[in-house]
């Protein structure tokens, strides 16, 4: 109903820039303050529609963008009005869910101080959230909710003190008898520990999961995968990253102090490993080669396993309990398949060679989203419910 | 010696500089990144005298400053370089320890790209950290580490779930048996919950005396105190503040949540209440009138407790067994004696009178520091070993 309004108000007042804008749909008039904004603020705004708003208070510069836009068009272009207020709308609607941006100031590269920020692109980046039809998944809400802690595990083979998140479900706090399974779980390359929590949602995915029954608890630990190293381009690319260091930490260090300060199940049907982007194709370089330690893997939008990567692995078949491979729909499109760098052969004739061999796999794709956080949302959300029941 | 072969260097290469600078010493060279820089920045940086050096790329940018500086001089203001890199130097040594700031940049107000930001201000600030002489006491060391946990609490009087960090000690996860007493530290306006973990580094703080054996260990709960929506020259004040909301979410909800879900003493013996400046206002104005559950009182550049006060408290003599009062020693100079619109009567004197009626107290004076977060590490690490002796 106010949508409606709304859409009325904004045809009758631009009816000009409504039809010079011709192959898109009116904008309408219903923006909000996006989700992620920081308290108070009430720019960035959103619509119903997708359309995100930007309003920058920046009086003398002479030029400023926003890195978000439509793809391959350079982003949205502010202008500014007589208050010396820079503001925009995005060309079109931008797809649902989460979205790094940052600006462009005279040159210089800042965040919009309207937003909370997020770690990606190897730096805190601007955040902004188209809401999705099927937000209620990792909304925050009335049910027993779990807790993320931060630990600090002491690190001989890097010399540091390394910090990684655990999820810890409802319940593990009073069922001091039970143990649990642990899934270790791996962030994209630009990415650090705090991508699964902040922008992922994955404490609230699973809570919600879990006040539904629809997955047994279980923990989650994320640390951070090393990937930064190695930058797009970089000589030799994705392949010239040494998963030696990561490997090591997470082997030798933490799954070991997970196991001896948390009730786990620490024995190898009871761990999981699964990762996004670069952090699946981590989980790749180190589950299969240790299926003494991982039972179930996870790559989402990071590879796929081919039946040919299956038979050159000593006990796929029976060690590996499931293996999860997830794309966002826009990340099949054109044939793309994976992570800059990655293997590029077709994730979904993969998964059904697999089958066909009676590998036991599953094969999700989030529909109309891309190589972004919704699509790992919604495969944590599908990938969740199948881990643990061997 | 390095920092000597240094200070040769700038003053041989920049004598006219050092010389116009008449009253300050020359600028050492040494400059280092701030330890609280984003992965792999080097700028800002901060050298052995405590200069901070800023360096900000915004090649069309008219005028970039920064907000930090000399007190009272409106800050750094930076000078575009030939290309088109905005760099500067504050004019003195900055006090040891951490310190907000922005930019300014055309006019508008961002986040220097090179730092982490912490919530201060009511917005995500950047950080800078000058080192100190003591620094060590807050500092990651191989010691054994507590955990800070994200809790998420159902808070009916607000119709919302809210957040605190629970601070565990070492040991929590082991010693399954044990119970443990509990400090609640609130933050200051401008701040939130994350701001004891972030600027002051708390759960560190907890760990080296732990290892050092200097306190028992205790949990410390840090959640967000409501104190935004007053602002300083708001109409009517600080004093026009209501405690009410935050005292609800407090005593009824919060508390309760974590004496449910944590192995806490939960008698009034081992519950604490302290804060810092505004947070400390909140301490005085709940845990006098509720001495039922609090039994140490810890008022951190936020107030002090005079002997009317006490004297108008019905049992505070018996019940309370420490009243812990600190302040930065520039907060004292000049007869300031408080956060913004407090009470300015002279802390010192109070504590002596408390002490000559009787009642146990601690005054404690932070060396060279203002109302800023190195004053309240400080007067954490004075506080924790007094607590719970009793």
């Amino acid at each position: 109903m106010r949508i409606a309004l709304a859409a009325v108000t904004a045809s009758m007042m631009t009816p000009l820039v409504a039809l010079a804008q011709t192959a898109q749909p009116a904008v309408v008039e219903d923006f909000r303050p996006s989700p992620l904004n920081q308290p108070g603020q009430p720019y960035p705004q959103v619509n119903s529609q997708g359309y995100a708003r930007f309003r920058i208070t920046a009086p003398d510069a002479k030029a400023v963008k926003v890195s978000l836009g439509l793809g391959g068009r350079g982003g949205t272009v502010l202008t500014k009005g007589p208050d010396g207020v820079w503001t925009g709308t995005s060309e079109g609607p931008l797809d649902q869910g989460f979205h790094y941006y940052h600006l462009t100031v005279d040159g210089g590269t800042f965040n919009d101080p309207g937003t909370l920020n997020f770690y990606g692109s190897t730096r805190w980046e601007s955040g902004i959230e188209i809401p999705a039809h099927d937000a209620d998944f990792y909304a925050l809400k009335d049910v027993p909710h779990g807790r993320v802690e931060q630990i600090l595990f002491s690190s001989p083979s890097t010399g540091t003190q390394r910090r990684a998140f655990v999820y810890t479900p409802p319940g593990y706090d009073r069922n001091m008898r039970d143990r649990y399974p642990v899934l270790y779980l791996q962030h994209g390359w630009g990415e650090d520990e705090t991508a699964w929590s902040n922008q992922g949602h994955a404490n609230l995915i699973m809570d919600n999961l879990i006040a539904a029954g629809k997955t047994r608890p279980f923990l989650i630990v994320m640390t951070y995968g090393m990937t930064n190293d190695i930058r797009p381009g970089a000589p030799g690319g994705l392949a010239s990253f040494d998963i030696r260091p990561f490997q090591t930490v997470l082997l030798d260090e933490l799954i070991p102090y997970v196991d001896g300060h948390y009730r786990t199940l620490s024995d190898q049907r009871h761990r999981a490993m699964a990762g996004l982007s670069m952090g699946g194709f981590e989980t790749k370089l180190i589950a299969p080669k240790h299926l003494d330690r991982f039972a179930y893997i996870g790559l989402l939008s990071g590879g796929t396993m081919s039946l040919d990567d299956v038979k050159a692995t000593p006990g796929y078949r029976d060690k590996v309990k499931l293996t999860f491979v997830s794309f966002g729909s826009r990340e099949l499109e054109g044939g793309r398949s994976g992570p800059p760098g990655g293997p590029r052969s077709d994730p979904r004739a993969n998964a059904q060679a697999l089958t066909a061999a009676g590998i036991k796999n599953m094969f999700f794709v989030s529909p109309d989203t891309g190589h972004e956080f919704q699509t790992w949302r919604r495969s944590l959300q599908a990938m969740a419910p199948l881990l643990f029941r061997d």
